[in-house]
């Protein structure tokens, strides 16, 4: 079964291959985008202390030359940023021209005040760019609790307005002004032909703490030139986003900041896609893999993250029962520990199964290991007991900085893959603060 | 509204306190109990490597002189571990009396063949103590997926049987046979009055990894001499656990081996205790105090915890919601690891808040910290957004040793305590494994 799985995963993999390929650059490759970053010291960093390593761009213009067809998945926590409520409810409209993004600064956690100010933050661009107001969305991401210092904000917008040109160079500064704890800049660009046309679609991201299903603490950004309905974009990207951000967990948090936005300006002048377009399968298929790549960056770049596992569960009554028990594995911090020492600990993956709510048989679940995508497992755990495979032969795979983890639960055709990340001591030491260094602490 | 739970626990606290009183001695101070522990080389040491470092007793047994009421609960993780089946039957039952446990091995996921052998362990127990079989309870805690060495097994139970007084010496020899990650004995015992008869309460346990809601990896023994219906000793073990082992969480996992057995035989000549004896209550609350001292021993020596935390969660629709807000935090990667460096991270309290599945309104929830036990609550945030309380005065509580986390979610009378640990780097170094040295490996 395993082996069929694996054999039309790549079936699949090779279809798609042909049907789109990747191209260098981000979200100025397609036509019609520009952008731009600034640093305008949003972190209240001063001239003096940490200046020097703390003087990365963070604020940033993304702009469309015309109106775009635009969508937005959001974060699905019940405390959610200001920035995500005024930007949920304009990528519920057909068009959008711009984003504003800020790293250094959530805007979470900051009440009437925050969203104010978020608000401005869209008044200032769209003021900057000419634009109205309602065309811009806003995103921010950093530290929560913390008033936005409007006044750098405000100097930001108006030093990076000018500045905006559709170069490659301006896209690698945004995606790095949007990092926060990322050491990796992440981005991505494909293209492909529909028709006559050729359409191009370019994808930054940040995320690497709080990465968790129901979207990670990630921003991303997805531009393309292709003519596609509005209604069709955002059917396109939520089912983009459920196979790709929604698949990562690298810590098991769901921030209160995630925004994924794509915005589509038409200019590479194919006919227009809708949802019953022949074409919005090739459409959909090279957003699925912009999206797909630019989450697994997020978890490769998972704050401490040493080792990245692909969970694959098969074998569930159904798919989300199959989800429910990779995201119990995902979520042990004793699993996640053995993977940092590359162990092949099966006994706590059966434990985690054995507490998660989906219903486990231990006479018939299985529990294997495979080098990624290579389909060739080695089971741990079969039948109710262990198998007679070495545990050398296990370590010799799981001690790679990538594996397949697969788990049959044998009782159906449901299935799940999630792409998990390690627990490390760097994790640990990365975000628990320092009491005797104020800055490090707090909200 | 605080302050009045305070002091209403304050004065329960001083009410119990006078019901009875902590004496020295474990599971022996009650009347008519024996035990006795060897070390059998459960783990396979061998007589070369580690076995200075590993010739900790290993296997035990508890006995009562007469037949005792026997209450059993047991992890309700569906992989559960053969002895668990056993015990659990075994419990079910009117009296038992006496007990086998070994440490080094958790006789789980092994099979039928494991089915057998912790079977064969009562059989081997009872022979030896010329008892009945089905008098015998057995536990096992350690490695998942090992077959039981029963050679050394039968050796140790043999060389156990003898040697069983009633002395404390003995009882702390097989506090620390039950050990595995553990680095400390833990051991209580209390003692009370009913009429004119002295009751003791003695207890020890084990625990330190895998310690998470319905019942840590753990396993509890509880022995008394109170005269008390079986029916009535196993409701009264059922509330103690509910309000001790399963209020604490290390890491989230919840273990294969779980159990906690108690034994009351009656010498202490009372008035048979039943469900609606007036005494009843005097006896659940030295109950429950043994077994929440006991369940916050685990926490306290939890692997590589630095930080204990009482998540006081106030204020739910429900003690439902309560429970799940209070576990939501407790099982944020974020959160522990801030409390780790001492960080009165408020922030990631919210965001943990925000995704559970507890009804949250960022406007009227409210977070602050309190040194143990005090009620003197400084608030992080209210009202929806921070309140003035500096840093430092924040950083000061959280850096103590134990501290309170209070959430008031403002919406009902809901109310829920939950004892936790902070995530640090040991505990990571501590479960990894290394791929270079096979015997930190596996199952």
């Amino acid at each position: 079964m395993y082996e069929f799985d694996a054999r039309f995963a790549r079936d699949c993999w090779a279809y798609l291959k042909n049907s789109f390929r990747k191209i260098s650059g981000s979200i100025c490759a397609p036509r019609g985008f520009k952008c731009a970053a600034v640093f305008c010291d949003i972190k209240r960093l001063g001239t003096g202390k940490g200046s020097e390593k703390g003087r990365k761009d963070d604020l940033a213009l993304i702009v469309s030359d015309v109106p775009a067809a635009v969508a937005g998945m959001f974060t699905t926590n019940q405390v959610c940023a200001a920035p995500v409520r005024i930007s949920r409810q304009r990528a519920a409209r057909k068009f959008a021209h711009a984003i504003v993004v800020n790293s250094g600064n959530a805007n979470a956690a900051t009440g009437a005040q925050g969203f104010n100010n978020a608000r401005l933050m869209t008044q200032l661009a769209s003021k900057a760019l000419s634009l109205g107001e309602h065309d811009v969305l806003v995103c921010s991401t950093g530290r929560i609790g913390v008033p936005m210092p409007m006044k750098n904000v405000e100097r930001g917008i108006r030093a990076c307005a000018p500045r905006i040109t559709r170069s490659a160079s301006n896209a690698r500064q945004v995606a790095e002004a949007i990092m926060t704890t990322d050491t990796q800049r992440k981005e991505i660009a494909v293209e492909f032909k529909i028709g006559g046309s050729t359409i191009r679609i370019g994808g930054i991201c940040k995320g690497a703490g709080m990465i968790q299903p129901g979207m990670a603490t990630m921003l991303g950004f997805i531009t393309t030139d292709a003519a596609i309905e509005s209604a069709a974009l955002k059917r396109a990207l939520k089912i983009a986003v459920a196979q790709s951000f929604n698949r990562i967990t690298v810590d098991g948090d769901m921030s209160t900041n995630d925004s994924v936005i794509a915005l589509a300006n038409g200019l590479a002048e194919n006919r227009r896609l809708d949802r019953v377009s022949p074409y919005q399968q090739r459409f959909q298929a090279a957003l699925n893999f912009v999206c797909l790549e630019l989450a697994k960056m997020i978890v490769r770049d998972g704050e401490g993250t040493s080792r990245v596992v692909a969970l694959r569960i098969h074998g569930a009554r159904n798919d989300l029962e199959a989800e429910i028990a990779a995201r119990a594995i995902a979520s042990s911090s004793l699993v996640r520990a053995s993977w940092c020492g590359g162990d092949p600990n099966w006994g706590r993956i059966l434990c985690a199964l054995g507490y998660s709510k989906a219903r486990i048989d231990e006479s018939i679940v299985a529990v294997g290991y495979a080098p990624t995508d290579s389909g060739k497992i080695l089971f741990a755990f079969r039948r109710g007991r262990p198998t007679n495979v070495a545990l050398k032969s296990l370590a010799r795979i799981t001690s790679a900085r990538e594996f397949d983890l697969h788990v049959d639960l044998h009782r159906g055709r449901g299935a799940f893959v999630l792409y998990a990340a390690d627990l490390t001591e760097d994790y640990v030491a990365f975000n628990k603060g320092d009491v005797t260094d104020p800055t490090t602490l707090g909200g």
